[in-house]
């Protein structure tokens, strides 16, 4: 097989319509069976029900009381009522029980007065056939039940019952084969050695395909050598009506599998323009779509929804369901790439009368992103990107009714927010009994604070240092939030130092250390209170920034800091005890600063800040602090 | 037991929220354990997941290319490329790959020109760390990857696997043990007694708690027994975190649920102010909720999932899905009781820009309602009913794309247009790729009418007959949608006439006979055309109507008064060929009239119209009507 190194870059609708077209010339690849309806939710009707039997089959009481033959009613009245002697002029019955000759009527228990033992008297007189379901009511013997292609659901079920059917003509259930492939993939999850990579996207395949209503044929990594995936492939194919190969799909020296598909049928594309995504592949072989997906977990997912997805509704003769779409106002800008349609997932929370998406980030291969996303926002090809402000439409991933209580915070980024947020999930309730959640973004302090003024959220954690002062934060919501009243509550006090490889190889101990060759330093984002400290300190001590090797290279959270020092890609960072403690690091501290929430007045009644407030002050909470260590109460 | 004849009518929050706090303050009855991550879809999690190891756990290559020192590519460029040699200086590396020492950089291999075996030209110099993914970049070790109380998704699957978990503890799957009971419920589906029902409610009840991502342990139909009962819910009670009583639920004799209850624990609540589903009980028993709820198939499912829902939820830790929202046009007027919240199921089409919501039948009992529905439209109490044309909020119960891609007929019933929809979702696909699906509402032919000059449906099947003339259906049109320009497109010619008891014991042969004593006679409702063909075959024979028993009892479909003949409830009806054969009933032809399609010419160059047209010239139509009997084409 040959190094092929470019794509082709159909656009999405026409590489699926292709796709989709050239299969449905093919053979029908899907069996019919039959099978008991009590087991058939989510399965597709192949042929129509017809009732075999009406619904109710008898002439049916449809309230609890007395059935009577109706003329013999006529003159009972307010003035003048008539006692029914039982036997004779009625006879109990329930709801649902058959009506018996000669009774034609029934007479609520509610309108009758009690005479003894059996009988009742009658102050009404009662119409022939009322509260009486007749015999058809809800189904007619013969009566289309449920048409064909028609996906099961629980109503169907007791529909179908009563209608005197059990027995029904499905589509066999769409199976799906998955191939994970790679040299450096594992599935030994208890150990991770260095430069392999744990299989993770074929287990979400697989829940993908379960949640579909399909069956998954998974097998274990299949390494790059032609021959174990080949023979892989053609046991997948024998017994899947789709088979997925992921990864191998782009154009690198190992990438086999448009290759593999060439050899063994038909290689229809090699590349879609959509971002991430783009190297799938779309092939058929023996009638069936083998479809070649790419590695990284973003575009991995998103080939799997995007094409694999309407490739299994095709066989499954189902419609594609389409999630519901919203508004909202984008919070920062964002660039893309005139080749692609984009797809970027975003955060969405309600800022007062503004529904906001914040976009995640868009690495390929970024799983959290999948994980935090309440929506997909769709940038289509020919743009050049979206302003921050601009109207965009979100695909909803998440309930609408969730995110309208989630409390939006955008700021500095430190471990107890995804601390606090667990506790609200479960502390919290709104009074309409609402689960109350917390969306923690990290853009820094100062990116925080030019949030709350564009209104994006309703609060940012900070921890901004005044130099001329040595105050902490108070000073930065004067100047850059002098138009919006904003409250400061108090949050943590934290040790800040920097993190070091455990033992501290490199004997770093002040900040003039850092200027020593050989130190490899891993810095914060600007804007970040980190960031702003550290130059603070360099300042201070006169040393000129360009002087530090790595200085440019930049992260924005502690933990990615602390990653690349534990990672050895780096000799030291400044980050907070808690991160080092994390990564089993070294930890030199240079002093606490003041972790603190800037909250807009406005929002300082509503029960989501509440329950945050309710939090930051819980002992639990207190308890949480005291484990990670690095922090005091404020 | 005694016999109670009264319940409350609590409203339904103030019933949800009183019976939650109750069991919130109760013990945990739900145990958490340990599972499998890969396992997990839908499961919910009992304690924060946290990242074990970090994704990449080792800084790796993003793009397929060459692993470089960034430093020595510094001199690169466009007129001075630089020759670069394998192995000294670089090394080829497939994404996802780990850099090694002591490279830092990546060039895409696309940037390269092969310059022999072993060496690459470059015109460009790499900046330290370009395309690489530092390790942590995507989950960094401590890193909470999923909170608690949190349902698990497909891609939750891939990112835990990703943070070097594999086990998880979530709570035990909620379990539900299903009753049903009743002397007349029988699960035997191959055969219905006359008197009997087939147990139908727990079917669908097991399939929504299975849907609900909990697990079902339905029993076989307990009899009414007060013994057999407390035997029964004891077993469940056992085994099971809920238990819900399936009828029994109302204040007949052999209602004994709320008894049962009593006896054994606590009845908190008895009869709930919606509609339907009034008779609901909420108790608990051993800390463990027990329901009853209605029998009524209709009653049961409301119930089922508006008060077992939210209880299934909290013990499960999730929230209640909202449906999404649409705003609808009511297609007609809906009356209400003013102590009751009503809950009616609708079907939703969209015609010209509005969208419009036609209500179902509303029987308890009547399970094709729930089939049929596209939504759920709610009527709050202390309403009297809403107008049609006004606007209502319906909660959607079907994908809206469906919806739009939904011809609504609005007319006379007959048999054909089931076929007609069934041919149309197999056969139709609209240029999108959409299925052609048909919606249809038997409001009989002047209704149809009414409902086009009201712009409520895109077609109305109508067969009326024009007394002066003798012709069929275009003078309606001419009459009544003079202001809309109308097409009538020819449909069938059908057969009419008397449906009668297989071997006519009645001898009825001729129009007079409908007056002779003892004939009991079914009709239709008013402005259908059959009941216009029945009222001008008596007007010509000058016979009063008030004289045929049972004329003022009517019905809206030809199925319905073949069901009514069938179960002789009455002696004759008038309709058409095919229902008499669908239940086995004699018919006298009375002639022939024609089933036309009223469409405004504003439709009839859509797509939708035109795959009815279509399948109306069909083959494999034509071959339905001559399966049928009593039709020709025309």
């Amino acid at each position: 097989m040959k190094r092929k190194i470019y794509l082709s870059n159909t656009d999405i609708e026409e590489a699926v319509s292709i796709y989709i077209k050239r299969l449905e010339e093919g053979k029908q690849i899907v069996a019919v069976e039959k099978i008991d309806i009590r087991e058939a939710t989510g399965r597709v009707t192949a042929l129509p029900v017809f009732a075999r039997v009406s619904a109710p089959n008898h002439n049916a009481a449809a309230m609890d009381g007395i059935m009577v033959v109706a003329e013999r009613t006529y003159s009972a009245s307010e003035v003048q009522p008539i006692i029914l002697e039982r036997g004779r002029d009625f006879e109990y019955i329930n709801t649902g029980h058959p009506i018996v000759d000669p009774y034609d009527s029934v007479i609520m228990i509610e309108d009758l007065v009690p005479d003894g033992e059996d009988r009742v008297s009658i102050r009404m007189s009662a119409a022939p056939w009322q509260h009486i379901r007749p015999i058809g009511e809800d189904i007619v013997s013969g009566e289309m039940v449920l048409p064909e292609n028609h996906k099961i659901r629980p109503m169907d079920i007791g529909a179908v019952l009563n209608s005197g059917v059990s027995s029904i003509s499905v589509y066999e259930k769409i199976r799906v084969g998955i191939m994970p492939t790679g040299n450096e993939i594992t599935e030994q999850y208890d150990d991770l050695p260095k430069g392999q990579s744990f299989d993770t996207n074929s287990w979400t395949f697989k829940a993908m395909v379960e949640e579909w209503g399909g069956l998954a044929d998974r097998i274990s990594p299949v390494p790059d050598e032609p021959e174990a995936l080949s023979r892989a492939m053609q046991t997948l194919l024998d017994r899947n009506h789709i088979v997925v190969i992921n990864a191998g799909s782009s154009a690198g020296s190992k990438d086999y599998t448009a290759g593999l598909i060439e050899e063994n049928g038909e290689l229809l594309l090699h590349g879609i323009a959509i971002k991430p995504g783009k190297p799938t592949i779309l092939g058929i072989i023996d009638e069936k779509p083998v479809i070649g997906v790419p590695g990284y977990p973003g575009s991995a997912f998103l080939a799997f929804e995007e094409i694999v997805g309407p490739v299994f509704r095709l066989l499954q003769k189902t419609e594609i369901p389409k999630n519901a779409q919203v508004e909202a106002t984008l919070s920062r800008r964002v660039v893309s790439s005139l080749k692609y349609r984009e797809y970027l997932r975003v955060k969405l929370g309600k800022v007062g009368d503004k529904l906001i998406a914040t976009p995640l980030p868009r690495g390929a291969g970024v799983t959290m992103s999948l994980v935090k996303a309440d929506g997909l926002m769709i940038i289509p090809k020919n743009s050049e990107g979206i302003e921050a402000g601009e109207t965009v439409m979100v695909e909803l991933m998440r309930d609408l009714g969730a995110i309208q209580n989630t409390l939006v915070s955008i700021g500095s980024h430190d471990l107890i927010m995804d601390h606090i947020g667990n506790l609200m999930e479960k502390a919290g309730k709104t009074s309409s009994g609402a689960v109350a959640h917390l969306s923690s973004a990290h853009v820094g302090s100062m990116g925080g604070i030019l949030a709350l003024s564009r209104g994006e959220a309703h609060l940012a954690p900070i921890h901004l240092l005044d130099e001329e002062t040595g105050e902490y934060n108070r000073s930065y919501l004067d100047k850059y939030l002098a138009a919006k009243k904003t409250v400061l509550v108090k949050g943590v006090k934290r040790q800040q130092g920097f993190m070091v490889a455990s033992g501290n190889p490199k004997q770093i101990h002040v900040v003039s250390d850092l200027c020593k060759p050989g130190i490899r330093f891993v810095n914060r984002q600007r804007g970040s209170g980190t960031r702003l400290l550290t130059d603070h300190l360099l300042k201070k001590q006169g040393i000129d920034p360009s002087l530090i090797y790595g200085y440019e290279r930049d992260m924005t959270t502690h933990m990615s800091v602390a990653a690349a020092v534990k990672s050895g890609s780096a000799d030291v960072g400044v980050g907070v005890y808690s991160a080092a403690a994390a990564m089993d690091l070294d930890f030199i501290p240079i002093g606490y600063e003041e972790y603190d929430f800037a909250i807009p007045e406005e929002y300082m009644e509503t029960e989501m800040i509440r329950i945050f407030l309710a939090v930051l002050k819980s002992e639990e909470f207190k308890a949480i602090l005291k484990e990670l260590g690095g922090y005091e109460c404020q």
